[in-house]
């Protein structure tokens, strides 16, 4: 019988321990040691033949180097199959050159991770211009799971006004926020969004007079600079929202932004655990269980080791 | 004819243009831009047929990630062969697993350097364990150069007190402590060194007497937290040295320590251009451009293109 086992990095801890106990796991921490020149020392637990990496990959470049160190532990400690659930996936953004000479980071990326691991994971991934998930893992396998369940199940828990309106900052955004209003049996609408630059954007809406005297929950799968969040929440004010909450996958924003989205009249600020944050409201524990379910058949759970 | 041009990360700017107008290339600087959630963005210059990647390790895990990148835009801009100049190589001295689970990041490392470029030319690697640096890149060429030479043409020009004995830091400096010693007609010897952690070492000689009343050259190829070379000066100073000077290849050791090592004893600290530093007064041009003139036959520079 194969064992299998979860080894979290540390910054992931809390979410990784609840997935791994629906999943009735062991979990480890990997341990991270930062020598005073910058360079790290990185010491997994022992392999199971199939480790769960669990890795949310914000502020990325340390953590890409981390999971470069741990994958080469693992493998010489024998695991057989390397299975990364990185709820927030970076580097997804850049997928093709803007500019002459500027790198395909998502292309980069995702080549070094299909060369580490068996298997990738993760949810409400930004995939723009890229067709598919598959696309940027060539060669492993590779699942973009939708947060959308988690939220609308989160919500619909909390109850909510049905006279809401369901707001995506752009026209990409449109599949997703379209599946939470069906599933939370609301309207909504999505704004057109210019980006001049990291923290200048302009957005308006085709149709104000259906966002007037109405609450708007905006939806969006990333949260970074806050600046979307912010000129999006100032126009449906302007055109008469009666409330403005915000739900947002990925929160990647410094935690001290919350005052300034109080300031731009948003209500409240809820985010999936994908990324440690003290906006959390939302567990993505069954979406990302669901998927590793598959996992654990044919394996059992290896027992803690230290 | 095939071209060939050099392009640098920007933290080696200053170097990467002096070694480049020695070998008459052209020479231009990779841009990053930090985005405000820590992805980098990477834009490099046209790529020439032979590219030469000039990128001190210092730091190391931005700058890895950015040679990620930069491989990427450059191989799909045209590039043929790259050649990565790294004269200070990161990661060599995690050479083996100290204790059960730690990662052998030289070996993750060198297998990541090997995918992205032809050829790597460093200096004083820290090679341990390892037998040669051929071992660390696999399937590339592979050369660790000897700052001997130009750390011994800097001092022979500013002229050497005969007296002097030439001083490494432990039995594996040795071999280029005695090099060194030899070019400039100089006794040496080496301490014995243990340490206890990061910041903590203990330091003796063999034979205190022969360094009584005598100026000491201490040389190390790596000064990172600084302890080894402020225990050594102590001890040096306890045992009678007349003045303690310091050469070191690579100064990994943050600017305000200076103040630390004269406290403890040390008249003057001089480091190679490896890693740009306060301390830099050895330029590495000539030992960089030996070994790269190679490169430039059966190429022609490329013109400097923006």
């Amino acid at each position: 019988m194969k064992t299998i086992a979860l080894q979290t990095l540390p910054s992931g801890a809390g979410a990784a321990k609840r997935l791994a106990a629906r999943l009735e796991l062991a979990c480890d921490e990997i341990a991270l040691h930062r020598f005073p020149d910058g360079e790290l020392r990185v010491t997994v637990a022992p392999a199971a033949d199939t480790t769960i990496l669990y890795a949310p990959l914000d502020q990325p470049n340390d953590k890409l180097i981390a999971l470069l160190f741990a994958a080469e532990a693992l493998r010489r400690g024998g695991a057989r199959r390397l299975v990364l659930v990185a709820p927030y996936l970076c580097y997804m953004r850049q997928d093709i050159a803007f500019r002459p000479g500027e790198a395909i980071s998502q292309r980069a990326m995702g080549t070094l991770l299909a060369t580490l691991v068996d298997r990738v994971i993760t949810v409400d991934a930004h995939l723009h211009r890229t067709p598919d998930i598959m696309s940027v893992f060539a060669g492993i396998e590779a699942e973009n799971l939708s947060a959308m369940p988690a939220i609308a199940d989160a919500l619909a828990a909390g109850g909510v006004d049905p006279a809401t309106v369901v707001i995506g900052p752009d026209a990409e955004s449109e599949p997703w926020v379209r599946d939470l209003a069906a599933r939370l049996g609301l309207q909504h609408t999505v704004a057109r969004k210019t980006r001049h630059g990291d923290r200048s954007v302009e957005i308006d809406f085709a149709d104000p007079a259906l966002l007037s005297g109405r609450p708007a929950l905006m939806v969006d799968d990333i949260v970074s600079s806050g600046t979307t969040l912010m000129v999006a929440a100032r126009a449906l004010r302007a055109i008469g929202a009666t409330a403005v909450d915000a739900i947002v996958t990925h929160a990647l924003f410094p935690a001290a932004m919350v005052a300034a989205f109080i300031d731009a009249g948003i209500r409240s600020v809820r985010s999936t655990d994908s990324v440690p944050h003290p906006t959390n409201a939302i567990t993505l524990e069954e979406t990302l269980a669901a998927a590793l379910w598959s996992e654990r058949s044919a394996t059992h759970s290896l027992e803690t080791t230290r």
